[in-house]
C-alpha cells in the first residue's frame, strides 16, 4: 500500500515515514501502538516500535540551530543548544517505560465509549535513554534542592492557533537524586525518532507518557503546575458517576505516578490454541518507581492463578522504572474448548490491580489497570 | 463483668487494664481493635481505643532506668535515657495512621481459615505522635543520608524462650527529610499507652504497623534486613496460589508501604436500616504518604457508585501519613429491601483496590485491601 500523498497546505506534509508493522489509531495526528504480538520480544521496544503518541504534527527541527530556553532562578532565561547540553552536562542513562494515560482504552470503550482514541495493550514501550539530568539543568539555572512547586514543559508542536503543548511535573521530582529525570537526546543509542520528540525530551521515570513532554522548547519553574488544557482538564481520573455535565476539573490530581499495570500480549483475543503446551507472555510495570514483585496468570477466569516467570534487569529499591516480561508455561488440558486467559500484578508496595473495568470507567479514559483479559479457544491438536 | 485473675506464674500478669469498649481478639497476648462504631467518630483516635497488637506480654518498663541502645556508625553503642532523647533532639509531631497487615483478616478466613487473627475493619487508627527524628539520632550516632542498608529494631518484648520481638525498614526511608520516622514518646499529647509501647516506639508512616516496633530497646544499622522471625517469614504477601507446602519466604519481599485502603464503618453488617436519609461512614489511607484522593461509595453492590466527602487534616505532598474519614449522606428509596454498600479508595498515584477477596487471599492472611461491602436490610420506616 502507498503511503498517503500530502495534500497542499497540509499541516502534517512533513511528519516522518513509520514503520509499517505499527498498529496505527489516527494518521493525522500520528498515533499508533506497538504489534501485540511483539511487545513481549523485546525488553527495549526497537524505536521504529515505539508507540507514538503525538497530539499535533512533528515539528521539523534543525538540531543545528535548536536552542532550549530555560527560565534561570533569578529569572533571566539560559539558552542551550544540543551541544551544550551533551558537553556541559553528564550524560546519565535510565531504562524507563513509558505509558500513555490511554492504553488500554478500547476495553473502557467497550463498556461505554469515551470516543478518545481506543488503545489497545501497546501504547506502553520501554527503552534505555541517554540525556542531561534535569536536577543538573536546573542546578545550573539556579535552582536550589529545597526549592518548591513545579517544573512546566512546553514543547514545539502546536495546533493551528497556535496552542503549544505543555505539561509540568512537581519541582521534588525535578530535583531528587532518586528521580532520574533526563532531558534525554537518546534512545536505545540513537538519536530520538522524530515522532519520539527529537531532538530533546523530557523522560520523568514512573510519570505518565503525558507529562514527558517531546520536542522541548522551554523549562519554567514556578508555584503552580502546568496551565496548559493537558495538565488542567485532561489526563486526570474521575469517578465512574462523573459525566461531561457535571465534571469539575479542579476536583482531581493531574495524574503524575501511574498505578500498577499488566497486559497479556501473547495469546491475542480470539485466538485460537492448541490442547498441550501454552505460552502466556506480556508485561507488568508500576509507576512511582515501584517494582512489580508477582505477575498472577489464570486460565479460568480469575478462579485459580498460577505465578508468572518476571524478567527484567535488576532496578535500585525505589527506582524501578522500566517493565517486566512475564512468562507462563502452562499447560493446556486435552478435552478444554475455551479459556479465559488473566492477568493481575503486584507492586512493592503491594498494590493490586483492579478486577474489571466498569467500576474505574471514566470520561476521558484514562488508567485503565484493571486485570487483562483473554479469551481464546481451544482447537483439534 | 470481672477481668481475669491472674494465676500464678501468668507472663501476662504484668498487662495493664484495657479500655473495656475494645474488640478482644486474644487476651494473651492482648489483640483487640477499635469498635467499629466509633472508629469514623475520631479522626485521631483516643488513646485508649486505638488498637492493640501484641505479640507477647506487655513488657514492664521503668522510665527513670529506660535506656536505648543505638549501635553507632563506628561501632560502639549509644546509650540513650528517655531525658536524653527529649533533651538532645528536637521534639518533632507527626499524624500517622497505624494498620495491622492483617486487617480485615476475618473476610479472609471466611473464604479459607488461615487460622490466625480474625481482625475486622478496627486494626487501624490515627494519632499525633511526638518524639525524636531518627534521624537526628541516626546522625548522631554518626550516620550520614547516604548510607545504605536497613535500620533494625528490636522491642522489649520477648517470647518464653527469650526472642524479641524484631524488624527493620529501609535506611533511606528513615534518613529521609521527607520520611518522618520517629522514635516517639507520645501519643495525642500524653505517654504512650502501655500496650502501644511505652515509654518508647518506632513510628515509621506509610509502613505497616509491624514494622513501628514498641518498647523499643535496641537499633543497629546493617546490610541485610531483620533476621527476626517477623521480617522474614511472616509480614509478606504471596499469591493465592501459594501453600504451607510450598511457601519459599525468600520469594516475597517483606511488607513496608501498604496499598491503598478504605472500609465502612457504619452502618455495621446486618445492620437494619430505616427508608429514608442514611449516612454511610468509613476510613481510607494509603501507604507510603500517598494521600487518597477519591473514596466512591456503591449502594448496589458496585453497580452504580457516589462520591463520598472526605475528611481530614490537609497533608504535604507525599507525606500524607494520616488518613481521611469519609461520609455519603445517601437516600434508601422507599420499597428497598436490603442493600449492598460497597467502598473503594482511589490514592494519588491513582491506585484502585482490587474487588473482590478471593483472589488475594493469601496463607498469612495479610493485605486485605479488597473494596469493603457491607449487606444491610432496609426496615419499616
Ligand atoms: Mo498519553
Ligand atoms: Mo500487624
Amino acid at each position: 500500500e502507498e503511503p498517503p500523498q500530502p495534500t497542499p497546505g497540509d499541516p502534517y506534509a512533513e511528519d516522518p515515514q513509520r514503520h509499517p508493522a505499527l498498529r496505527i489509531n489516527t494518521l493525522k495526528p500520528f498515533n499508533a501502538e506497538t504489534p501485540p504480538e511483539l511487545i513481549a520480544e523485546n525488553y527495549l521496544t526497537p524505536n521504529a516500535l515505539f508507540f507514538k503518541r503525538n497530539h499535533f504534527p512533528v515539528p521539523v527541527v534543525d538540531p543545528a540551530t535548536y536552542r532550549l530556553q530555560v527560565q534561570s532562578s533569578g529569572g533571566r532565561t539560559m539558552s542551550l543548544s544540543l551541544q551544550d547540553l551533551k558537553r556541559r552536562f553528564p550524560k546519565h542513562e535510565v531504562t524507563a517505560t513509558l505509558q500513555c494515560a490511554g492504553n488500554r482504552r478500547a476495553e473502557m470503550n467497550a463498556i461505554k465509549n469515551t470516543n478518545r482514541l481506543g488503545w489497545g495493550v501497546g501504547a506502553i514501550s520501554n527503552a534505555r535513554w541517554g540525556g542531561a539530568l534535569l536536577r543538573d539543568v536546573l542546578a545550573e539555572a539556579g535552582y536550589k534542592p529545597g526549592d518548591k512547586g513545579h517544573v512546566c514543559f512546553e514543547g514545539l508542536d502546536k495546533d493551528q492557533s497556535g496552542t503549544v503543548y505543555g505539561a509540568s511535573i512537581p519541582f521534588k521530582k525535578a530535583m531528587s537524586p532518586d528521580g532520574d529525570v533526563l532531558l534525554a537526546y537518546e534512545m536505545n543509542g540513537e538519536e530520538l525518532p522524530r515522532d519520539n520528540g527529537f531532538p530533546l525530551r523530557v523522560i520523568a521515570p514512573g510519570i505518565v507518557g503525558a507529562r514527558n513532554v517531546k520536542w522541548l522548547a522551554q523549562i519554567t519553574v514556578g508555584p503552580e503546575e502546568s496551565q496548559s488544557h493537558w495538565q488542567q482538564k485532561d489526563y486526570k481520573g474521575f469517578s465512574p458517576s462523573v459525566t461531561w455535565d457535571n465534571v469539575d476539573f479542579s476536583s482531581a490530581p493531574a495524574i503524575q505516578d501511574m498505578p500498577v499495570q499488566s497486559a497479556i500480549t501473547e495469546p491475542g483475543p480470539g485466538a485460537c490454541v492448541c490442547p498441550g503446551e501454552l505460552t502466556v507472555k506480556g508485561y507488568a510495570w508500576s509507576g512511582g518507581g515501584r517494582r512489580v514483585i508477582r505477575v498472577d496468570v489464570s486460565l479460568d477466569g480469575g478462579k485459580s492463578w498460577h505465578m508468572a516467570k518476571l524478567t527484567g534487569k535488576e532496578q535500585l529499591p525505589g527506582r524501578a522504572w522500566a517493565w517486566q516480561l512475564w512468562q507462563l508455561d502452562a499447560c493446556v488440558p486435552e478435552g478444554t474448548k475455551e479459556m479465559d486467559i488473566v492477568c493481575k500484578a503486584v507492586d512493592a508496595s503491594y498494590n493490586d490491580q483492579p478486577n474489571t473495568v466498569a467500576p474505574i470507567w471514566n470520561i476521558l479514559g484514562v488508567l485503565n489497570s484493571a486485570w487483562h483479559r483473554v479469551h481464546v479457544s481451544v482447537g483439534e491438536e
